[in-house]
Formats: structure tokens, sequence, C-alpha cells
């Protein structure tokens, strides 16, 4: 194993959000699902859009919320997404090259948009997504650096790669490469319903070591063994991934492996806002922490505060320092 | 005069916002004069974001956002601005529709691109603008409705009409259709750099008794008599146009005519973020307050009120219900 080009590469959906702050009659008018990510055509995207209120937009897609996260903390960092060349596709490619993260990908030329999701952010600071995924349907293996993928300690992938045609190949290839060069490979399950679909490919991915760490909320762990009981669901986990991360919002995490449970609160906040990216945040705080060999309790600890920090504004995107920030909190840096 | 369709009709430069946090730094290496609004070509609007940090985007431009805090006060609103029909100019047009304001402009087909203003917001909250016109160049007479505009009670101007060729005609055209239907015109100096580009054009507009109402900050005021000396300069206005209203940032407004000078205090904030939109969203809650004949002491107020709000955020556009805001300040809406 040579040293690592870069700490942590994501692979995700490049999408680019709408946020607008509404009641929630309007998911109830609009036959949503309250905290979910619902995939949506263009017609759906059109007829929600034209309902939604005034908006502001930024840069999102959860494994680039994440990487921009690690990026911010200090890692050295490099994304695989689609975008198309169209306007919105030129912000977003700005944007995640802004934050520092090597972004290579070639956008499409032509096909469908630059994806979005809409999001509905309710005054209890939930958000609901409806993703018109666009451009990033056509994520592909031939999009996948073998260099790339080899030279990046970390391979982090998102669930929702499920969702389009070409991206599970694209996912598979790069896992593959990765383990052939002896680095380690992420996914976060991303969403409850996205479990839903595809549960068994997901316990197959993992209980053939073709991803070694796995990041899971709460109601995305009971969605993956179907069960209501978490101990029962996390000691599952413990036996199917060598290395497990359940967030549970304001009851903190718990880290489990065969051999130890090690549990962490989570981070005070004064407001919670925008929930928004509160799990992509949270994984760029824990592996940052896998990167500086700091210890499951302290990667646990940058992942409770990245996602303080994330959920008490607008938008999934860090708005501050979050290197000074974890200083500040005596966690290491 | 017929009863009005609109409370306030605004015309503008139709400018998508994309605003990023940035250090007093780079507005030096760069050459920006922090504060001002500066006018640039694309070669140097992509200069400028490719040196950008992540940005977040919002629907803008001075006399829009004024009219947005209209509606969102509850009056009855409409904007001509010119967009044009690509990716932003669609997320623009339907912000503004969005904020219950009538919008009928078309949008260009061909051309520049819809419009951007690149603001970098200081750590002290102050914001220079670098703003790309675009589309926003092509707007002329032929946008002008004289059946809405004649439907008017104020049609609003903002001063950075003069930049753009053609939308001076547009300006005036719509200034000759008001007055001629009885309604009154309002115009915003909008930037000091804006009255020393066009001193005399802006008196002669004042004078003539083109415009009944001048906003404009203590900057632009002096800048317009060319003086340092605040009640000079106040004096001066008070014999130039029938109503005028200075705004000083935390030392509140002056409100004259010739006969009598109202002075309002400014309104208590708890942090200062970015003072983008802050003359704009004083004008609507001003204009609010005349809209219904609140006199000037609350119409002042009214526009403190709207002010304090935006700068208490990212971005020109009111986050919250003004409306509700000022009933709980128990000011008249």
């Amino acid at each position: 194993m040579t040293s690592a080009k870069y700490d942590v590469l994501a692979i995700g959906n490049a999408i680019f959000d709408v946020l607008v702050r509404t009641e929630d009659d309007f998911l109830v008018k609009h036959g949503m699902v309250k905290g979910g990510m619902a995939l949506i055509d263009e017609a759906r995207a059109a007829a929600i859009y034209a309902a939604m209120g005034q908006a502001v937009e930024m840069s999102g897609g959860s494994a680039a919320n994440t990487i921009v996260g690690l990026a911010n903390f200090g890692a050295r960092t490099a994304y695989v997404g689609k975008v198309k060349d169209d306007q919105i596709g030129r912000l977003y490619s700005h944007d995640i090259r802004a934050a520092k993260v090597a972004f290579e990908t070639k956008a499409a030329a032509d096909g469908p948009a630059t994806g979005c999701s809409y999001i509905l952010v309710t005054p209890d600071g939930e958000r609901t997504m409806n993703t018109y995924l666009g451009a990033a349907q056509d994520l592909g293996p031939d999009d996948i650096d073998p260099i790339q993928i080899a030279g990046s300690a970390i391979v982090y992938l998102e669930g929702y790669l499920w969702d389009p045609k070409n991206a599970k190949d694209a996912f598979l290839k790069a896992s593959t490469i990765a383990h052939d060069a002896k680095r380690q490979v992420a996914l976060t399950l991303s969403d409850a319903f996205c479990v839903d679909r595809y549960r068994d490919e997901f316990l197959e991915l993992m209980r053939s070591g073709t991803v070694d760490l796995i990041f899971a909320n709460e109601s995305e762990l009971h969605a993956l063994y179907q069960t209501a009981d978490f101990d029962t669901a996390l000691k599952q986990l413990a036996l199917d991934v060598k290395l497990g991360v359940v967030t549970r919002s304001e009851k903190g995490c718990a880290v489990v492996t065969k051999d130890e449970v090690t549990l962490v609160p989570a981070a005070k906040i004064d407001t919670l806002v925008d929930t928004t990216g509160a799990g992509d945040l949270f994984a760029a705080g824990f592996l940052f922490g896998l990167v500086r060999n700091a210890g499951y309790e302290n990667a646990g600890r940058l992942g409770a505060l990245a996602a303080a920090e994330v959920i008490q504004h607008i938008g999934a995107r860090p708005q501050t320092s979050l290197q000074d920030l974890a200083q500040q909190n005596g966690l290491p840096v």
C-alpha cells in the first residue's frame, strides 16, 4: 500500500439544493412523506417548484456535503459526481472546487439538466426532500478513475447511488479498485426509504465485505433489519460489518465493532433551524477522526460537532470553519 | 384618477445574487471598493467567481427586493425587469412570482445570460457588489405596459436603471404615464458611485418633478450635493423634491419636505450579519407606510423594521413575515 494522495474520495449524486421554509400543510397537500427523500420526475419537479415559495439555492448532494465538510476540517479530498454543463452545473462545480475538493468528473454535454432537490424545511427544522436526479442518472463506471480511487485512503459512497441506473456499477468498480489497493470502503445508508428499496443488496454489500464501514441513522438501521428494537439491530450490525456508526439525533451516536460499543453524546445546539445535511456532516466529522487516527470516541465527537454546526442554519454545507470549531472544543485536528 | 390595481409597481435591474462570506483582504486583492456596487463585464465576472469561495444563491436586484418586501407586508405589487429565459432566469421568475408579485416582463430568448451580482460579505457584515447586468441591459420602453403603470398608485424606480442603455427610456416613459394618471413616482439613488455617474441627470429628474419622492442613504446624499455636511445636503434635498427620505444606518432616518423634518430612530438588532438589501427593505417598509397612509413617522418605523430584519441574515430578501413583525411592534398594517 502506497501512501494516499487523498484522505477521502466520495462518490455520490451531484444535486443542487433549492430550499424553502414552509408549513407542514404544504407537505400534506402535496402528498410528501415528512423527513424523507422522494425521487421525482421532471413533471413532478415542475409542479412542486411552481407551488413552492421563494427559495434559496446552494450546492448539495449527500456525499458531496460530506466531502466538503471533510475538506473544511482540513482533509485532502476528491469527489466523483455527474452534473450537466449548464448554468446550475457550473454553479455546482464552482462550489465544490472552491471548497478545495478535487472534482474532475466530466460534465454531461447533453441529456437531462443538472439534478435538483426541492427541499421543504418545516418550522420544526425537519427537511423533506424531493429529488430530480437529472444528469446524476448518467454517472457510470467510465467516471471512475482507477488511479484516483487507488490513491484514496477511504472511498465513501452513498446508498442513493443505487437509484440511478449505472451508478451502482461505478460504485462496485470503485470498491474493487479500493480493496485491491488495500483501502477502506465506507457506505452511508442514506435514507430509510432507500434502505427499503435496496435492503438485500445493502446487506450483501456488508456481508461480502464490499464495504467496511456503514453509516446509518436510527430509522435506517431499523429499516435495514426490519425491527423496532434498537439493541437487536445494533448487535446485528456489529456482526455484518467491520465498523458500524449509528446516529440518533439528540441522543448522540453508537460506534460498533464485533468487540465493542462506543457511545458518544450529541453536541449542544442553541436553535435547530434546518436538519438538512445533519447526517452528511456527522459522517464528515467521523471520517475526519478516522483519517487522523483519533479513536472512535473523538471521531464521534467530531461528527457530532459538524452535525451541530450544519443544523443551526439553512442548507447542508458548513458556514464556518469546522477546523476552528474542533480546536475550540479541544478535539484533534 | 381611478382606484389603483397595484399599490406599488417597481422597475429595476433583475439580478440574481451569488453571495459569499469573505475576509477583507479578498476585496483588496481584487481591487474592489468596499461597500460599493461595481459594474463588471463577463470576463471580470468569471475571474471574480473563480476566485470566490462556495456561495449561496438567491434572487436579488434592488427594486425587486423592495417590491418583494412590500408584497410581504401585504401590499399589492408588480415588477418590471428583464431576465433571460435560462435556468437562472427561471429561478428568478419563480421567486418573484412566489412572493405574490405580478411579473409579466417578457424574458429575453437570446442575448446575454440573466444578470448576476457577485456579493462579498465581510466579517463586519458589509457587502461589496460586483454586478454583471447581462439580460437586464435589454430592458427598454417596450417592456413598459401603460395600463399597468397607470394602474399603480406608486411607481418605484432604481437609480441603477441609468446604467443599462435603454432602461432610462423605460424609466422616463413610465414616469410620464404615471404622472398623466396622477400617480406618484419614487426613485432610489441606489449607490454613491451611481450618483457620481449620473448626478446632473438625477438632480434634473428631481427639479423637473419627474420624480416626487427620493430615497437616499447618507453617502448618496453627500455624493448628490457634493458636500460633507449632512444638514446642508438635507436642506437642499427638501428644496429639490416633494418628499425626501434619507437613511443613516444605525442613526435612523430623516424624512424631509419643504415644511418639516421627521427623524425616526433605527430598529434594534441582535447581530449584524449582512447589510445586503438594507436600503431596499427600508424603502419597502416606508412605501408600505405611505400606501397605508400611516404618516411619515410610522412609515419610517416600518422601513427601519424591515431593514433590521434583512441585515440579520444572509441575503436581501426577508426570511420572515414583515406583516407579523409590524403587528408585533404595534405598527399599522
